[in-house]
C-alpha cells in the first residue's frame, strides 16, 4: 500500500512514521509512507497556500491550485485513482469498520488543513472521502491522520505478529474487554482474581465473559445492542440493569 | 500546564511535540511536555515491563511495579495531584467538552500502553481517567494522547493568536462549519457562488447561515437537536427535510 499525506508540517510525521508497528511496516516493504509538504505546490512566487476567505470574516481558507496540483501528481505514476481523504471536522466519523474498508486499497492520499479552512471546491472537486475522529478540535489533520493511518497499516498483511494482535481487538468481539492481570499476584495488598489462579479453564472463562459484559452494561451500553450475546447473557444484564448498579454516564 | 506522557516509545513524541501550536506552546513556556520512557522504571534486571496474562489467552499485560514508580516519581515535586490519564479503547470517549476540563489541571500524566493490556490494579488504584478517542484499534496510546494533548494546549490562554482561533472551532456553535472559498473567484470553471462576492453583508451572513445549516441536517442530524435555533429555522429544517434531499448516511 502507498500513503501519501499532503501537509504543511512534514516534520511532525518523522517520529510516527518510523516507530513501532508503522516503522516495521515500512521496513517490511509493506507500505510505503510519503509526508509530501503541498506548499512546494504553490504557483506563485510568495509560496502562498492560503488567502483571505471571498465575504470575510476570521481565519485563512486553503487555495485550491497548490492541493490540486500535489494529488495530481501523485497520481500520475499510478494507474487505479486513489482514495483522497480530507480531514476535517465535518467529516463522517472514522470507526473500525472504515479502517477495514480504507485497508483494501492500494493507495490512499490524506490531506492534513492546518487551522485554516478548505476552499470548497478541493472538497467537490478532488476528494473522495471527508473523514474526522471525533467530536473535537484540533490545531490541523496530521494527528487525525496519523491516527488513520496507524488503524489501516495494522490490519494489513503481515504486519502484525501473533503476540500483539490477541489482546488490543476489543472491537471485534462487539464488547468491551474483561479485566487483565499479571504478576505479582499479590501488589501493594491488592490481590488477583482467585479464579484467575485457579487454573479452571471454564470457570476463566466464564468469569472473563461476565466481567466482559458488565464492563460494556456500565461503560458503553450502547454496543450491546449490536453485540452477540445469548438469550441467557441478555435475561443476566436485564436482572444486573435492575439491581442497586446503575448503569455509569459516559 | 505540565503535561507527562508515559509510554514505551518516546521517540513518537519529539516532531509532534516540537511543531506547530505544541512547539509554540512550549517555546512560550505555557506548557511542559515530556514524554517518559517507563521502562525506565521497571525494577528487575531485564527491564521487563509485560508478563503474561494470570488465567492464560493470547497477548501481554502491562505489569503494575513500573507504572505506578513512574507516576509517584513525576508527582513528587507537586502539592497538587494531576490528573492521571489512561489511553485505552473502554474509555470515556473523548470530546470538546473533555478538552475544556483538562485545560484547566496544573498537571496531566498520560499513560500509553502499545498492544498489550494493563493489570486492572492500574486501572483501579493509578488513574483517574480513562479515555479513548474512538470506537476504532489502534497500535498503542500514543496517537490518542497526542490528539488529546493538541486539543487541550489550544485552548491555554496565549496559546492561540486570533488569525488561528476563527475558522476552526466548529463546535462552538454546535453546527458544521459553511463552506469557504478564495480565491481565485473561478478555477478550472468552477466558481465562488456570486452571494460571496457581492459585498452584501447581511445576505452573506442569512447564507453562511443556511449552508451551515444544511451540512449539518444532512451529515450530522444529531447535532440539530443541542444546537441554538431560532423557530423559525426549525421550521425551515422540517421543509428541507420532507423535500426531496433525504439526509445523507453518515
Amino acid at each position: 500500500m502507498k500513503i501519501d499525506v499532503l501537509t504543511l508540517f512534514p516534520e511532525m510525521f518523522g517520529g510516527v512514521f518510523g516507530a513501532s508497528i508503522l516503522g516495521k511496516a515500512r521496513d517490511k516493504g509493506i507500505v510505503e509512507l510519503n509526508a509530501v509538504d503541498f506548499r512546494l505546490y504553490a504557483n506563485n512566487k510568495h509560496n502562498t497556500v492560503d488567502d483571505y476567505p471571498y465575504g470575510g470574516g476570521g481565519g485563512m481558507v486553503l487555495k485550491p491550485e497548490p492541493i490540486f496540483a500535489a494529488v495530481e501528481d501523485l497520481m500520475a505514476n499510478t494507474d487505479k485513482k486513489p482514495r483522497v481523504i480530507l480531514m476535517c471536522p465535518q467529516g463522517e466519523t472514522f470507526t473500525q469498520r472504515k479502517a477495514e474498508e480504507l485497508a483494501k486499497e492500494e493507495h490512499l492520499v490524506f490531506i492534513c488543513g492546518h487551522y485554516e479552512g478548505y476552499d470548497e471546491r478541493i472538497r467537490e472537486h478532488l476528494v473522495t472521502d471527508e473523514l474526522s475522529i471525533g467530536d473535537f478540535v484540533l490545531t490541523g489533520g496530521e494527528l487525525p491522520a496519523m491516527t488513520i493511518i496507524d488503524s489501516v497499516v495494522r490490519l494489513l498483511p503481515g504486519v502484525l505478529g501473533n503476540e500483539s494482535s490477541a489482546i488490543t481487538d476489543s472491537f471485534s468481539t462487539g464488547l468491551l474487554e474483561y479485566p487483565h492481570y499479571t504478576r505479582p499476584p499479590v501488589f501493594r495488598g491488592w490481590e488477583v482474581p482467585e479464579v484467575l489462579l485457579s487454573g479452571h479453564h471454564a470457570r476463566i472463562e466464564a468469569w472473563r465473559r461476565e466481567q466482559s459484559l458488565l464492563r460494556t452494561l456500565r461503560r458503553r451500553p450502547d454496543l450491546l445492542e449490536s453485540a452477540d450475546l445469548t438469550t441467557q447473557e441478555r435475561t443476566w444484564l436485564k436482572e444486573k440493569l435492575s439491581e442497586t448498579e446503575k448503569p455509569q454516564e459516559t
